[in-house]
């Protein structure tokens, strides 16, 4: 199970996998839709879901080029999970948030 | 939900949280549950999810003394969306490996 996780147990590749949940989306959106992420970043994830074939990039032919990145069938798959673990984490933020004050107190 | 993330969003903890699922485990007895885990490692995972109030310690007074580590009532929380993720993942390994080999010989 170890490898495994290590493919989606990073917080960045659930992130831009739950960011594409409503279609596809262009690098300059995916960056300002997660929040903190560098663009060096963002490229080493999108390369990372795109090798996994968890994403797929598909070039349109426009001036300038517009590359769009989307779920695949496999990444759709991943969007429950990751979503349930996204919705966890921000129901139990404030708890979370008081657990460390606690324990730094100490 | 980005720092929310990193609270869980990291492939040790998500693991370490799933193997006491059945109950209290012994530093050594988490230590070859969750293979590939340095020593170290587990030790700072341990300290993280203790901070974060997922994991409880307790010290039991016997010769020599005996430190369990368990699920609190928030770690027991956080099980359903780790093991989700984690079956996904044991579900999706092969299509993974699969697309990586095709990815990497194009």
């Amino acid at each position: 199970m170890l490898g495994i996780l290590a493919l989606v147990g990073d917080k960045w590749s659930l992130l831009v996998v739950g960011q594409l949940r409503d279609g596809p989306l262009r690098f300059g959106e995916l960056h300002r839709a997660v929040r903190g992420i560098s663009q060096r970043m963002l490229t080493l994830t999108l390369r990372k879901l795109e090798r996994d074939g968890l994403v797929s990039r598909s070039v349109h032919a426009s001036v300038p080029p517009r590359v769009d990145y989307a779920l695949t069938e496999l990444g759709d798959s991943l969007l429950g999970p990751a979503l349930a673990l996204g919705e966890w984490a921000i129901d139990h933020r404030t708890e979370i948030a008081a657990n460390r004050l606690r324990y730094d107190a100490r």
